[in-house]
Protein backbone atom coordinates (compact mmCIF):
# COMPACT_ATOMS: atom_id res chain seq x y z
CA UNK A 1 0.00 0.00 0.00
CA UNK A 2 1.22 3.45 -0.75
CA UNK A 3 0.93 5.99 1.57
CA UNK A 4 -0.05 8.66 -0.01
CA UNK A 5 1.90 12.24 0.88
CA UNK A 6 0.71 15.63 2.91
CA UNK A 7 -0.68 17.46 0.12
CA UNK A 8 1.27 20.76 1.47
CA UNK A 9 4.23 19.06 1.01
CA UNK A 10 5.00 19.31 4.67
CA UNK A 11 8.30 16.79 5.75
CA UNK A 12 9.17 15.12 8.75
CA UNK A 13 12.28 17.51 8.86
CA UNK A 14 9.78 20.68 7.90
CA UNK A 15 7.57 19.78 11.52
CA UNK A 16 10.56 18.76 13.57
CA UNK A 17 11.73 22.34 12.60
CA UNK A 18 8.55 23.35 13.37
CA UNK A 19 8.17 22.22 16.78
CA UNK A 20 11.87 23.18 17.73
CA UNK A 21 11.69 27.07 16.32
CA UNK A 22 7.84 27.46 16.71
CA UNK A 23 6.46 25.79 20.23
CA UNK A 24 9.48 25.58 22.35
CA UNK A 25 7.60 24.13 25.18
CA UNK A 26 6.98 21.16 23.35
CA UNK A 27 9.93 20.99 20.85
CA UNK A 28 12.16 20.93 24.13
CA UNK A 29 10.86 17.77 24.94
CA UNK A 30 12.25 16.33 22.28
CA UNK A 31 9.80 15.00 20.53
CA UNK A 32 10.63 13.22 16.82
CA UNK A 33 8.19 13.07 13.66
CA UNK A 34 7.97 9.74 12.61
CA UNK A 35 5.45 9.27 9.77
CA UNK A 36 3.38 12.33 7.69
CA UNK A 37 0.62 10.83 5.30
CA UNK A 38 -2.85 12.82 3.64
CA UNK A 39 -4.36 12.84 7.04
CA UNK A 40 -2.46 11.12 9.50
CA UNK A 41 0.84 11.84 11.91
CA UNK A 42 2.79 9.53 14.16
CA UNK A 43 4.80 11.61 16.46
CA UNK A 44 7.41 9.87 19.37
CA UNK A 45 7.46 10.85 22.74
CA UNK A 46 11.12 9.74 24.10
CA UNK A 47 11.22 8.91 27.92
CA UNK A 48 12.34 11.17 29.85
CA UNK A 49 12.52 10.25 34.17
CA UNK A 50 11.39 13.99 34.38
CA UNK A 51 8.42 12.70 32.87
CA UNK A 52 7.03 10.15 35.72
CA UNK A 53 4.60 11.06 38.56
CA UNK A 54 3.05 8.73 41.38
CA UNK A 55 2.44 5.26 40.50
CA UNK A 56 5.50 5.31 38.21
CA UNK A 57 3.83 6.57 35.13
CA UNK A 58 3.77 9.10 32.49
CA UNK A 59 1.93 12.29 33.37
CA UNK A 60 -1.05 13.47 31.85
CA UNK A 61 0.40 16.99 30.89
CA UNK A 62 3.21 15.30 29.31
CA UNK A 63 1.02 13.02 27.73
CA UNK A 64 -1.43 16.11 26.47
CA UNK A 65 1.97 17.78 25.05
CA UNK A 66 2.35 15.11 22.86
CA UNK A 67 -1.38 14.87 21.41
CA UNK A 68 -1.63 18.44 21.45
CA UNK A 69 1.49 18.56 18.96
CA UNK A 70 0.39 15.63 16.91
CA UNK A 71 -2.91 17.56 16.73
CA UNK A 72 -0.89 20.88 15.57
CA UNK A 73 1.06 18.49 12.82
CA UNK A 74 -2.34 16.86 11.00
CA UNK A 75 -3.22 20.92 10.95
CA UNK A 76 0.44 21.31 8.97
CA UNK A 77 -0.73 18.19 6.83
CA UNK A 78 -3.79 20.55 4.88
CA UNK A 79 -2.84 24.06 5.06
CA UNK A 80 -0.09 25.08 3.67
CA UNK A 81 0.90 27.54 6.68
CA UNK A 82 -0.58 26.25 9.38
CA UNK A 83 1.19 28.87 12.41
CA UNK A 84 -1.70 30.06 13.89
CA UNK A 85 -3.82 27.41 13.58
CA UNK A 86 -5.14 27.37 17.33
CA UNK A 87 -6.72 24.07 19.72
CA UNK A 88 -9.99 25.63 20.51
CA UNK A 89 -10.85 22.56 22.30
CA UNK A 90 -9.59 19.06 23.17
CA UNK A 91 -10.81 16.38 25.45
CA UNK A 92 -8.19 13.15 27.22
CA UNK A 93 -9.20 10.33 28.40
CA UNK A 94 -6.34 8.66 30.29
CA UNK A 95 -7.05 5.19 29.85
CA UNK A 96 -4.18 3.23 31.22
CA UNK A 97 -1.35 4.08 32.64
CA UNK A 98 1.92 4.82 30.63
CA UNK A 99 4.90 2.91 31.93
CA UNK A 100 8.39 4.28 31.63
CA UNK A 101 8.92 4.29 28.07
CA UNK A 102 8.93 6.09 24.67
CA UNK A 103 5.51 6.92 23.81
CA UNK A 104 3.35 6.98 20.09
CA UNK A 105 1.06 9.46 19.28
CA UNK A 106 -0.93 8.25 15.97
CA UNK A 107 -3.43 11.71 15.24
CA UNK A 108 -5.84 11.10 12.60
CA UNK A 109 -8.25 13.70 10.49
CA UNK A 110 -12.12 13.15 11.56
CA UNK A 111 -12.77 16.32 9.52
CA UNK A 112 -11.43 18.83 7.74
CA UNK A 113 -13.61 21.52 7.36
CA UNK A 114 -12.87 25.41 5.99
CA UNK A 115 -12.93 26.65 9.46
CA UNK A 116 -12.28 23.69 11.88
CA UNK A 117 -10.24 20.72 11.59
CA UNK A 118 -11.39 17.86 14.28
CA UNK A 119 -9.00 15.09 14.59
CA UNK A 120 -8.51 12.61 17.05
CA UNK A 121 -4.94 11.08 18.28
CA UNK A 122 -4.30 7.73 20.02
CA UNK A 123 -1.40 7.43 22.62
CA UNK A 124 0.54 4.18 22.63
CA UNK A 125 2.99 2.83 24.80
CA UNK A 126 6.10 2.18 22.68
CA UNK A 127 7.44 -0.67 24.96
CA UNK A 128 4.31 -2.87 25.24
CA UNK A 129 1.58 -1.26 22.34
CA UNK A 130 -0.90 -0.30 25.10
CA UNK A 131 -3.48 2.45 24.60
CA UNK A 132 -2.55 4.88 27.43
CA UNK A 133 -4.57 7.35 25.96
CA UNK A 134 -7.46 9.25 23.53
CA UNK A 135 -7.53 12.59 22.66
CA UNK A 136 -10.19 14.36 20.22
CA UNK A 137 -9.95 17.88 20.14
CA UNK A 138 -10.60 21.03 17.32
CA UNK A 139 -8.02 23.34 15.48
CA UNK A 140 -9.79 26.57 14.37
CA UNK A 141 -7.65 27.10 10.96
CA UNK A 142 -6.04 30.26 10.16
CA UNK A 143 -8.21 32.37 7.37
CA UNK A 144 -7.29 32.14 3.94
CA UNK A 145 -4.89 34.20 2.38
CA UNK A 146 -6.33 37.14 0.26
CA UNK B 1 -15.40 36.14 55.02
CA UNK B 2 -13.12 33.56 56.68
CA UNK B 3 -11.92 31.23 54.43
CA UNK B 4 -12.73 27.82 55.43
CA UNK B 5 -9.32 25.49 55.43
CA UNK B 6 -8.75 22.55 53.90
CA UNK B 7 -9.71 19.62 56.11
CA UNK B 8 -6.66 17.46 55.32
CA UNK B 9 -3.86 20.23 56.83
CA UNK B 10 -2.54 20.29 53.26
CA UNK B 11 -0.63 23.41 53.30
CA UNK B 12 0.60 25.72 50.31
CA UNK B 13 4.25 24.49 50.84
CA UNK B 14 2.96 21.25 51.13
CA UNK B 15 1.48 20.93 47.74
CA UNK B 16 4.77 22.87 46.69
CA UNK B 17 6.73 20.22 47.79
CA UNK B 18 4.50 17.69 46.05
CA UNK B 19 4.85 19.55 42.57
CA UNK B 20 8.37 19.44 42.76
CA UNK B 21 8.80 16.09 44.22
CA UNK B 22 5.98 13.99 42.78
CA UNK B 23 5.47 15.54 39.47
CA UNK B 24 8.90 17.55 38.37
CA UNK B 25 7.38 17.86 34.78
CA UNK B 26 5.24 20.72 36.46
CA UNK B 27 7.64 21.42 39.23
CA UNK B 28 10.12 21.79 36.45
CA UNK B 29 7.91 25.01 35.57
CA UNK B 30 8.03 26.72 38.53
CA UNK B 31 3.89 26.56 39.18
CA UNK B 32 3.61 28.57 42.58
CA UNK B 33 0.59 27.39 45.14
CA UNK B 34 -1.16 30.78 46.02
CA UNK B 35 -4.08 29.82 47.93
CA UNK B 36 -5.67 26.64 49.40
CA UNK B 37 -9.37 26.80 50.91
CA UNK B 38 -11.93 23.69 52.04
CA UNK B 39 -12.72 23.19 48.28
CA UNK B 40 -10.91 25.56 46.22
CA UNK B 41 -6.77 26.27 44.96
CA UNK B 42 -5.12 28.93 43.29
CA UNK B 43 -2.40 28.38 41.44
CA UNK B 44 0.05 30.59 39.43
CA UNK B 45 2.36 29.86 36.40
CA UNK B 46 5.26 32.20 36.27
CA UNK B 47 5.95 33.48 32.48
CA UNK B 48 8.42 31.76 30.70
CA UNK B 49 9.16 32.92 27.33
CA UNK B 50 10.04 29.18 26.25
CA UNK B 51 6.20 28.72 27.02
CA UNK B 52 5.13 31.10 23.89
CA UNK B 53 3.79 30.00 20.39
CA UNK B 54 2.96 31.26 17.03
CA UNK B 55 0.48 34.50 17.79
CA UNK B 56 2.49 35.44 20.92
CA UNK B 57 0.66 33.98 23.10
CA UNK B 58 0.87 31.09 26.00
CA UNK B 59 0.92 27.40 24.56
CA UNK B 60 -1.76 25.29 25.02
CA UNK B 61 -0.03 22.69 26.69
CA UNK B 62 1.55 24.55 29.05
CA UNK B 63 -2.04 26.06 29.89
CA UNK B 64 -3.11 22.15 30.56
CA UNK B 65 -0.33 21.63 32.61
CA UNK B 66 -1.18 24.19 34.90
CA UNK B 67 -5.06 23.38 34.84
CA UNK B 68 -3.87 19.66 35.26
CA UNK B 69 -1.94 20.60 38.22
CA UNK B 70 -4.48 22.75 40.01
CA UNK B 71 -7.18 20.02 39.55
CA UNK B 72 -4.71 18.02 41.37
CA UNK B 73 -4.40 19.83 43.94
CA UNK B 74 -8.34 20.26 44.89
CA UNK B 75 -7.57 15.86 45.26
CA UNK B 76 -5.68 16.57 48.04
CA UNK B 77 -7.94 18.97 49.82
CA UNK B 78 -10.01 16.01 50.21
CA UNK B 79 -8.39 13.14 50.55
CA UNK B 80 -5.03 13.09 52.86
CA UNK B 81 -2.89 11.21 50.86
CA UNK B 82 -4.02 11.49 46.90
CA UNK B 83 -0.41 10.90 45.43
CA UNK B 84 -2.42 8.24 43.32
CA UNK B 85 -5.47 9.69 42.41
CA UNK B 86 -5.19 9.90 39.03
CA UNK B 87 -7.27 12.18 36.01
CA UNK B 88 -9.31 10.06 34.15
CA UNK B 89 -10.68 12.42 31.64
CA UNK B 90 -10.50 16.38 31.17
CA UNK B 91 -11.93 19.04 28.74
CA UNK B 92 -9.94 22.17 27.93
CA UNK B 93 -11.51 25.03 26.11
CA UNK B 94 -9.38 27.65 24.81
CA UNK B 95 -11.19 30.93 25.26
CA UNK B 96 -8.82 33.97 24.17
CA UNK B 97 -4.86 33.94 23.30
CA UNK B 98 -2.83 34.01 26.67
CA UNK B 99 -0.90 37.11 26.68
CA UNK B 100 2.61 36.78 27.62
CA UNK B 101 2.85 37.00 31.72
CA UNK B 102 2.06 34.85 34.32
CA UNK B 103 -0.97 32.55 34.36
CA UNK B 104 -3.40 32.48 36.87
CA UNK B 105 -5.74 29.06 37.77
CA UNK B 106 -8.80 28.66 40.11
CA UNK B 107 -9.86 24.83 40.46
CA UNK B 108 -13.15 24.38 42.17
CA UNK B 109 -14.80 21.20 43.36
CA UNK B 110 -18.12 20.73 41.44
CA UNK B 111 -18.56 17.14 43.07
CA UNK B 112 -16.80 15.57 46.12
CA UNK B 113 -17.61 11.73 45.51
CA UNK B 114 -15.84 8.30 47.64
CA UNK B 115 -14.74 7.53 44.12
CA UNK B 116 -14.51 10.22 41.79
CA UNK B 117 -14.00 13.90 41.95
CA UNK B 118 -15.29 16.08 39.39
CA UNK B 119 -13.32 20.19 39.37
CA UNK B 120 -13.38 23.06 37.06
CA UNK B 121 -10.50 25.41 36.61
CA UNK B 122 -10.62 28.64 35.03
CA UNK B 123 -7.30 29.88 33.66
CA UNK B 124 -6.86 33.72 33.45
CA UNK B 125 -4.07 36.44 32.74
CA UNK B 126 -2.28 37.65 35.53
CA UNK B 127 -1.89 40.52 32.89
CA UNK B 128 -5.34 41.98 32.85
CA UNK B 129 -7.16 39.24 34.18
CA UNK B 130 -8.64 38.17 30.89
CA UNK B 131 -10.04 34.37 30.93
CA UNK B 132 -8.00 32.64 28.59
CA UNK B 133 -9.23 28.68 28.82
CA UNK B 134 -11.81 26.47 31.20
CA UNK B 135 -11.01 22.89 32.33
CA UNK B 136 -13.32 20.76 33.71
CA UNK B 137 -12.11 17.09 34.66
CA UNK B 138 -12.61 13.72 36.55
CA UNK B 139 -10.19 12.59 39.38
CA UNK B 140 -10.49 9.09 40.31
CA UNK B 141 -9.77 8.84 43.97
CA UNK B 142 -7.33 6.57 45.23
CA UNK B 143 -9.19 3.39 47.86
CA UNK B 144 -9.79 4.03 50.82
CA UNK B 145 -6.61 2.10 53.03
CA UNK B 146 -8.15 0.06 55.44
CA UNK C 1 -30.05 46.10 38.62
CA UNK C 2 -31.05 45.95 34.92
CA UNK C 3 -30.53 43.22 32.77
CA UNK C 4 -29.70 43.83 29.49
CA UNK C 5 -31.94 42.97 26.76
CA UNK C 6 -30.89 40.68 23.94
CA UNK C 7 -29.08 42.91 21.26
CA UNK C 8 -31.04 40.56 18.94
CA UNK C 9 -34.09 41.46 20.00
CA UNK C 10 -35.07 37.96 20.30
CA UNK C 11 -37.72 37.64 23.14
CA UNK C 12 -39.17 34.56 25.07
CA UNK C 13 -42.18 34.06 22.88
CA UNK C 14 -39.89 34.03 19.61
CA UNK C 15 -37.69 31.10 21.27
CA UNK C 16 -40.26 28.82 22.68
CA UNK C 17 -41.56 29.39 18.96
CA UNK C 18 -38.06 28.64 17.59
CA UNK C 19 -38.33 25.34 19.77
CA UNK C 20 -41.61 24.35 18.70
CA UNK C 21 -41.38 24.94 14.59
CA UNK C 22 -37.41 24.41 14.32
CA UNK C 23 -36.25 21.80 16.93
CA UNK C 24 -39.81 19.65 17.19
CA UNK C 25 -37.73 16.94 19.05
CA UNK C 26 -36.71 19.33 21.84
CA UNK C 27 -40.03 21.38 21.53
CA UNK C 28 -42.20 18.28 22.43
CA UNK C 29 -40.67 17.40 25.55
CA UNK C 30 -42.50 20.95 26.24
CA UNK C 31 -39.27 23.38 27.15
CA UNK C 32 -40.34 26.77 28.56
CA UNK C 33 -38.01 29.91 27.91
CA UNK C 34 -37.97 31.75 30.97
CA UNK C 35 -35.15 34.10 30.48
CA UNK C 36 -33.27 35.98 28.06
CA UNK C 37 -29.96 38.73 28.34
CA UNK C 38 -27.68 39.93 26.33
CA UNK C 39 -25.47 36.79 27.78
CA UNK C 40 -27.22 34.37 29.05
CA UNK C 41 -30.68 32.25 28.70
CA UNK C 42 -32.51 30.23 31.52
CA UNK C 43 -34.83 27.39 30.31
CA UNK C 44 -37.18 25.03 31.68
CA UNK C 45 -38.21 21.32 31.54
CA UNK C 46 -40.92 20.28 32.91
CA UNK C 47 -40.90 16.95 34.66
CA UNK C 48 -42.25 14.21 32.46
CA UNK C 49 -42.13 10.21 33.57
CA UNK C 50 -41.16 9.09 30.66
CA UNK C 51 -37.42 10.79 31.42
CA UNK C 52 -36.91 8.74 34.13
CA UNK C 53 -34.29 6.03 34.30
CA UNK C 54 -32.83 3.64 36.96
CA UNK C 55 -31.72 5.19 40.24
CA UNK C 56 -35.44 7.25 39.86
CA UNK C 57 -33.28 10.43 38.25
CA UNK C 58 -33.79 11.92 35.17
CA UNK C 59 -32.22 10.51 32.59
CA UNK C 60 -29.04 11.81 30.68
CA UNK C 61 -30.43 12.34 26.90
CA UNK C 62 -32.91 14.80 28.54
CA UNK C 63 -30.34 16.46 30.44
CA UNK C 64 -28.29 17.02 27.49
CA UNK C 65 -31.71 17.96 25.07
CA UNK C 66 -32.16 20.54 27.49
CA UNK C 67 -28.69 21.71 27.38
CA UNK C 68 -28.41 22.01 23.89
CA UNK C 69 -31.26 23.37 23.46
CA UNK C 70 -29.96 26.39 25.80
CA UNK C 71 -26.97 26.75 24.31
CA UNK C 72 -28.67 27.45 20.95
CA UNK C 73 -30.53 30.05 22.22
CA UNK C 74 -27.72 31.96 23.28
CA UNK C 75 -26.54 31.49 19.88
CA UNK C 76 -29.84 33.75 18.84
CA UNK C 77 -28.94 36.00 21.77
CA UNK C 78 -25.67 37.22 19.38
CA UNK C 79 -26.75 36.31 15.84
CA UNK C 80 -30.10 37.45 14.53
CA UNK C 81 -30.86 34.31 12.27
CA UNK C 82 -29.55 31.74 14.03
CA UNK C 83 -30.89 28.55 12.60
CA UNK C 84 -27.76 27.25 10.91
CA UNK C 85 -25.40 27.77 14.26
CA UNK C 86 -24.59 24.20 14.84
CA UNK C 87 -23.17 22.62 17.97
CA UNK C 88 -19.61 21.56 16.73
CA UNK C 89 -18.86 19.55 20.48
CA UNK C 90 -19.83 19.89 23.77
CA UNK C 91 -19.37 18.06 26.99
CA UNK C 92 -21.49 17.12 29.72
CA UNK C 93 -20.67 16.24 33.28
CA UNK C 94 -23.32 14.53 35.13
CA UNK C 95 -22.22 15.83 38.56
CA UNK C 96 -25.65 14.11 41.05
CA UNK C 97 -28.76 12.44 40.15
CA UNK C 98 -31.89 15.17 38.93
CA UNK C 99 -34.79 14.29 41.21
CA UNK C 100 -38.06 13.64 39.70
CA UNK C 101 -39.05 17.66 39.33
CA UNK C 102 -38.80 20.37 36.80
CA UNK C 103 -34.98 21.36 35.27
CA UNK C 104 -33.37 24.53 34.91
CA UNK C 105 -31.06 25.24 32.61
CA UNK C 106 -28.75 28.70 32.81
CA UNK C 107 -26.72 29.08 29.48
CA UNK C 108 -24.01 31.54 29.72
CA UNK C 109 -21.33 33.31 27.27
CA UNK C 110 -18.29 32.14 27.59
CA UNK C 111 -16.72 33.65 24.31
CA UNK C 112 -19.00 34.93 21.43
CA UNK C 113 -16.40 35.15 18.18
CA UNK C 114 -17.61 35.87 14.87
CA UNK C 115 -17.34 32.23 13.69
CA UNK C 116 -17.27 30.08 17.32
CA UNK C 117 -19.72 30.78 19.79
CA UNK C 118 -18.62 28.93 23.44
CA UNK C 119 -20.27 28.93 25.98
CA UNK C 120 -21.61 26.40 29.27
CA UNK C 121 -25.00 25.62 30.94
CA UNK C 122 -25.86 24.83 34.29
CA UNK C 123 -28.42 22.33 34.79
CA UNK C 124 -30.22 22.59 37.93
CA UNK C 125 -33.52 20.94 39.94
CA UNK C 126 -35.86 22.97 40.52
CA UNK C 127 -36.94 21.16 43.37
CA UNK C 128 -34.13 21.43 45.73
CA UNK C 129 -31.86 23.67 43.68
CA UNK C 130 -28.99 20.89 43.21
CA UNK C 131 -26.39 21.11 40.67
CA UNK C 132 -27.26 18.08 38.10
CA UNK C 133 -24.82 18.96 35.26
CA UNK C 134 -22.85 21.18 33.58
CA UNK C 135 -21.77 21.26 29.82
CA UNK C 136 -20.21 23.34 27.64
CA UNK C 137 -19.92 23.24 24.26
CA UNK C 138 -18.95 24.94 21.06
CA UNK C 139 -21.68 26.50 18.27
CA UNK C 140 -19.95 27.11 14.68
CA UNK C 141 -22.15 30.40 13.67
CA UNK C 142 -23.24 30.20 10.12
CA UNK C 143 -21.13 32.98 7.87
CA UNK C 144 -22.60 36.34 7.94
CA UNK C 145 -25.35 37.19 4.73
CA UNK C 146 -23.38 39.49 2.48
CA UNK D 1 -14.70 -14.73 12.06
CA UNK D 2 -16.34 -16.22 14.99
CA UNK D 3 -18.10 -13.10 17.00
CA UNK D 4 -17.34 -13.49 20.93
CA UNK D 5 -20.28 -13.33 22.67
CA UNK D 6 -21.23 -11.13 25.81
CA UNK D 7 -19.68 -12.43 28.56
CA UNK D 8 -22.95 -11.75 30.70
CA UNK D 9 -25.54 -13.29 27.98
CA UNK D 10 -27.34 -10.09 27.46
CA UNK D 11 -29.40 -10.69 24.32
CA UNK D 12 -30.67 -8.50 21.44
CA UNK D 13 -34.24 -8.60 23.09
CA UNK D 14 -32.88 -8.39 26.27
CA UNK D 15 -31.45 -5.03 25.41
CA UNK D 16 -35.01 -3.94 23.51
CA UNK D 17 -36.66 -4.54 26.33
CA UNK D 18 -33.83 -3.05 28.97
CA UNK D 19 -34.31 0.15 26.21
CA UNK D 20 -38.41 0.01 26.60
CA UNK D 21 -38.97 -0.49 30.48
CA UNK D 22 -36.12 1.25 32.48
CA UNK D 23 -35.10 4.20 29.70
CA UNK D 24 -38.13 5.07 28.20
CA UNK D 25 -37.26 8.63 26.60
CA UNK D 26 -35.02 6.39 24.59
CA UNK D 27 -37.41 3.31 24.19
CA UNK D 28 -39.95 5.53 23.06
CA UNK D 29 -37.73 6.75 19.77
CA UNK D 30 -37.43 3.15 18.56
CA UNK D 31 -34.28 2.54 18.74
CA UNK D 32 -33.23 -0.77 18.21
CA UNK D 33 -30.13 -3.43 19.41
CA UNK D 34 -29.12 -4.84 15.88
CA UNK D 35 -25.22 -6.47 17.12
CA UNK D 36 -23.89 -7.66 20.56
CA UNK D 37 -20.57 -8.89 21.30
CA UNK D 38 -17.93 -9.42 24.04
CA UNK D 39 -16.81 -5.81 23.77
CA UNK D 40 -19.16 -4.06 21.09
CA UNK D 41 -22.64 -3.00 20.36
CA UNK D 42 -24.36 -1.92 17.32
CA UNK D 43 -27.90 0.24 17.50
CA UNK D 44 -30.13 1.81 14.86
CA UNK D 45 -32.07 4.89 15.49
CA UNK D 46 -35.29 4.80 12.95
CA UNK D 47 -35.53 7.95 10.92
CA UNK D 48 -38.15 10.03 12.26
CA UNK D 49 -39.15 13.66 10.85
CA UNK D 50 -39.61 15.25 13.94
CA UNK D 51 -35.73 14.52 14.74
CA UNK D 52 -34.96 17.06 11.79
CA UNK D 53 -33.69 20.48 13.01
CA UNK D 54 -32.52 23.72 10.55
CA UNK D 55 -30.43 22.57 7.81
CA UNK D 56 -32.93 19.38 7.24
CA UNK D 57 -30.04 17.56 9.04
CA UNK D 58 -31.18 14.89 12.45
CA UNK D 59 -30.73 17.16 15.59
CA UNK D 60 -28.10 16.98 17.85
CA UNK D 61 -30.51 15.68 21.42
CA UNK D 62 -31.57 13.05 19.11
CA UNK D 63 -27.68 11.82 18.06
CA UNK D 64 -26.64 12.14 21.54
CA UNK D 65 -29.44 10.07 22.99
CA UNK D 66 -28.48 6.93 20.39
CA UNK D 67 -25.11 7.27 21.49
CA UNK D 68 -25.41 7.47 25.65
CA UNK D 69 -28.19 4.50 25.25
CA UNK D 70 -25.13 2.58 22.77
CA UNK D 71 -22.28 3.19 25.46
CA UNK D 72 -25.24 1.84 28.27
CA UNK D 73 -25.57 -0.92 26.17
CA UNK D 74 -21.73 -2.06 26.54
CA UNK D 75 -22.16 -1.03 30.11
CA UNK D 76 -24.47 -4.42 30.16
CA UNK D 77 -21.83 -6.03 28.16
CA UNK D 78 -19.43 -6.57 31.22
CA UNK D 79 -21.72 -6.14 34.56
CA UNK D 80 -24.65 -8.36 34.78
CA UNK D 81 -26.75 -6.47 36.28
CA UNK D 82 -26.11 -2.62 34.72
CA UNK D 83 -29.31 -1.30 35.67
CA UNK D 84 -27.52 1.15 37.92
CA UNK D 85 -24.50 1.87 35.80
CA UNK D 86 -24.88 5.98 35.35
CA UNK D 87 -23.05 8.33 32.56
CA UNK D 88 -20.56 10.41 34.57
CA UNK D 89 -19.41 12.42 31.30
CA UNK D 90 -19.40 12.19 27.50
CA UNK D 91 -17.40 14.08 24.90
CA UNK D 92 -19.77 14.30 20.87
CA UNK D 93 -18.26 15.92 18.19
CA UNK D 94 -20.86 16.27 15.43
CA UNK D 95 -18.36 15.89 12.11
CA UNK D 96 -20.99 15.67 9.15
CA UNK D 97 -25.05 16.77 9.41
CA UNK D 98 -26.92 13.47 9.46
CA UNK D 99 -28.61 13.11 6.39
CA UNK D 100 -32.55 12.45 7.07
CA UNK D 101 -32.25 8.55 7.33
CA UNK D 102 -31.46 5.92 10.07
CA UNK D 103 -28.73 6.18 11.80
CA UNK D 104 -26.38 3.47 13.34
CA UNK D 105 -24.49 3.89 16.33
CA UNK D 106 -21.42 1.68 16.97
CA UNK D 107 -20.08 1.46 20.47
CA UNK D 108 -16.79 0.09 21.74
CA UNK D 109 -15.18 -0.53 25.17
CA UNK D 110 -11.75 1.29 25.23
CA UNK D 111 -11.52 0.41 29.36
CA UNK D 112 -13.22 -2.17 31.54
CA UNK D 113 -12.40 -1.04 34.65
CA UNK D 114 -13.81 -2.23 38.39
CA UNK D 115 -15.47 1.00 38.74
CA UNK D 116 -15.18 2.66 35.28
CA UNK D 117 -15.88 2.38 32.01
CA UNK D 118 -14.14 4.27 29.27
CA UNK D 119 -16.21 3.60 25.97
CA UNK D 120 -16.70 5.25 22.44
CA UNK D 121 -19.12 5.53 19.68
CA UNK D 122 -18.92 6.29 16.12
CA UNK D 123 -22.56 7.72 14.86
CA UNK D 124 -23.06 6.90 11.01
CA UNK D 125 -25.93 7.41 8.33
CA UNK D 126 -27.67 4.51 7.44
CA UNK D 127 -28.01 6.24 3.99
CA UNK D 128 -24.69 6.50 2.53
CA UNK D 129 -22.32 5.31 5.94
CA UNK D 130 -21.07 8.72 6.24
CA UNK D 131 -19.59 9.14 9.72
CA UNK D 132 -21.63 12.12 11.28
CA UNK D 133 -20.61 11.83 15.39
CA UNK D 134 -18.26 10.51 17.14
CA UNK D 135 -18.62 10.21 21.43
CA UNK D 136 -16.26 9.51 23.96
CA UNK D 137 -17.87 8.90 27.37
CA UNK D 138 -17.47 7.33 30.96
CA UNK D 139 -19.85 5.07 33.14
CA UNK D 140 -19.32 4.53 36.96
CA UNK D 141 -20.06 0.94 37.35
CA UNK D 142 -22.37 0.06 39.79
CA UNK D 143 -20.62 -1.47 43.13
CA UNK D 144 -20.34 -4.89 43.15
CA UNK D 145 -22.93 -7.05 44.87
CA UNK D 146 -21.69 -8.65 48.24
Amino acid sequence: MTVQQPRTGVTLADFDTIMREKVPFVGDMGVVTEQLSADQARLRLPFNQRHIRPGNVICGPAIFALADIALYAVAWLVVPKADLAVTTEATVHFLSGAKPGDLLADAKILKAGKRLLIAECHIRSAVDGALCAHVIGTYAMPPEPR
